[in-house]
């Protein structure tokens, strides 16, 4: 393996603020040259990056108001990616493992865990055992957005089987498109809330069974009438709620008794009014739900990568449409896009510049 | 076993109304000469009963409001009591066991499991394992308030381990009470909320640890830090809630993050504001809590009832204080004092008027 392979100093990046403020002022793209690839600890590897999405996740650590937060400034942003490995240490090949000890080899196509990189740069060293194998077949682009969106769509229908009736908000979201598809593959039927009206086609193209449009005034009732018509009064057991507010409450209204209604987003940023009657008499449960719990569970969070891998690549699942491919050298200009509302998928890094 | 012991007619208090109503107005005193012993099945005893309190969730069935309604009407009220085996089937020994499996005998002292027996009467027939039998060193005065409120904290604190902090509200109600006492005899911490000064004594003298006013109006955040303030910002990872509304929240806002809101009343009748960073950030569950779901884990309440029986027994605990005690004749005017805010204890029925 050649050392000359890698650069010396390449594009990242960085964050550099904590406090709450506008995303695209809260970074920097800047030549780093902190890639001391020879002082590689045993189990650890070089990633040359492919591809990185623009996340909500990501636009709310920028802004200061994400759950979690970088271990130390600078940081370099951006919490999941594809790639290819680049370097591994010499001499040390028993440890060079990838998180479910698959052996990595110099070429091979990895995705990244969640937390535990920066993915907007050119390169990143990386603990081997944060890092999955892909296969070949799946493209760069597919594998950048495999990490965050598909397993938290799995991990919040975990508890639905088979021919179960789930509701959700936020439908047309990439988390909302990912939970529609994940239901179909896994054959759990969805009604998904949306705000507007004009969006029920696509949604039915890529699985939707119902489509309810929900505005989050004053159609509560009417909505929930809806709902029962469409399902032919289905008990639906499971709700996922990315919005809280008058939205959050229908999942709630929908619920059949025993219910389970997961929050996974404040998207209203609006808190829900819960009775005791839906407590005591409907016995429903509130929960919140966020991805780091399900990664815990570490049998559970393997096997739903050996289902997700197996499904992305037979073509069962696809990750988010794209809307626009940035260069990091864009990167104000590409969290300003991905953060307004004038887009139709997702906004994507392209880390690698050879890549199209 | 003589039948001559048992009368041709005897006096129950009968509900005859399951819509909405005063609860005085649903119920009528009556002579009544259903008691065909002589047609008891195997596993059926008579009953004769000795006291029956009015707890909130008779008042409940009364008044139309509650979660369950009797199978059919007439029906004799009540929903716990004590007594003692008056007459057992011939023949059937094997079959005459309490719901424990102990042999029931003519003059053994018995409580009854709610929901399946009218305790507002001076007889009754009540099949075997309905109920159980409780050493006649417990007064039977205390064992008929032994069935509803002392389970339910037990089932309530499931959960919480030697040591813990748990908060509850309506804590100087006998409910409350009965939360206090059990979590001191299991070594448990409470913080006790009561909405007027006056109260704090009493319960610190029965084992509360900290008892904090609030009114449910403008002082929350006082409240909150009063509760950080005498726990020494103590994790309070269980909250036990019997109001609702801004009572309710502050329960949830005092609580540690992973905490669980357990809802078993709705006494303001008002419902509670959730924030999606209460679900998402602090992680609580909110939950509804019933007794009939901890009776359905059979072994676990025979656990809780073994404990129960042996800690009332040496005066670890003890049930709530009596206010005044009506024979069943007066059932109109026992029931309107107990739905009454003018009583310092409960209301019991003498259902047997030889009884002091």
């Amino acid at each position: 393996m050649s050392d000359l392979l890698l650069p010396s100093t390449f594009g990242s990046v960085v964050l550099n603020r904590t406090e709450r403020g506008n995303p695209a002022e809260g970074i920097e793209y800047k030549s780093d040259n902190s890639l001391d690839y020879k002082s590689l600890l045993p189990a650890q590897c070089v990633v040359k990056l492919a591809y990185a999405p623009i996340n909500p996740s990501d636009i709310n650590v920028l802004e200061g108001t994400y759950i979690r937060r970088p271990p130390a400034l600078p940081a370099t942003a951006g919490m999941e990616g594809s790639g290819v490995i680049a370097f591994l240490p010499e001499n040390s090949n028993t440890e060079c493992v990838d998180q479910y000890g698959s052996k990595l080899t110099v070429g091979d196509h990895v995705v990244g865990s969640p937390w535990n990189w920066g993915s907007w740069a050119e390169y990143a060293i990386v603990e081997t055992n944060h890092l999955r194998i892909i296969p070949k077949s799946i493209d760069l682009k597919t594998g950048a957005m495999m990490c965050v969106n598909p397993p938290t769509a799995y991990g919040l229908l975990e508890s639905a089987k088979e021919g179960d009736w789930v509701i959700q908000n936020a439908a047309n979201s990439g988390m909302g498109q990912a939970i529609i598809q994940i239901a179909k593959a896994r054959g759990i039927r969805t009604v998904n809330i949306v705000r507007r009206e004009g969006l029920e086609q696509d949604l039915l193209d890529i699985g939707a069974d119902i489509v309810v449009v929900y505005s989050g005034d004053n159609d509560f009732i009417e909505a929930a009438e809806n709902v029962k018509e469409q399902t032919g009064g289905a008990k639906i057991r499971l709700a996922i709620n990315a919005v809280c507010g008058r939205s959050g409450e229908l999942l709630a209204k929908c619920l059949a008794p025993g219910g389970v209604h997961l929050t996974y987003g404040v998207m209203s940023q609006r808190p829900m009014t819960v009775s005791g009657g839906q407590l005591l008499f409907k016995d429903i449960t509130y929960k919140g739900w966020h991805l780091g719990k399900f990664q815990a569970q570490k049998e559970k969070f393997k096997d739903m990568w050996t289902w997700l891998i197996d499904t992305v690549d037979k073509g069962k699942v696809t990750t988010s449409v794209i809307d626009t491919i940035y260069n990091l050298n864009q990167a104000k200009e590409a969290v300003k896009h991905a953060h307004s509302s004038n887009r139709t998928g997702k906004v994507l890094f392209r880390c690698d510049k050879t890549l199209s």
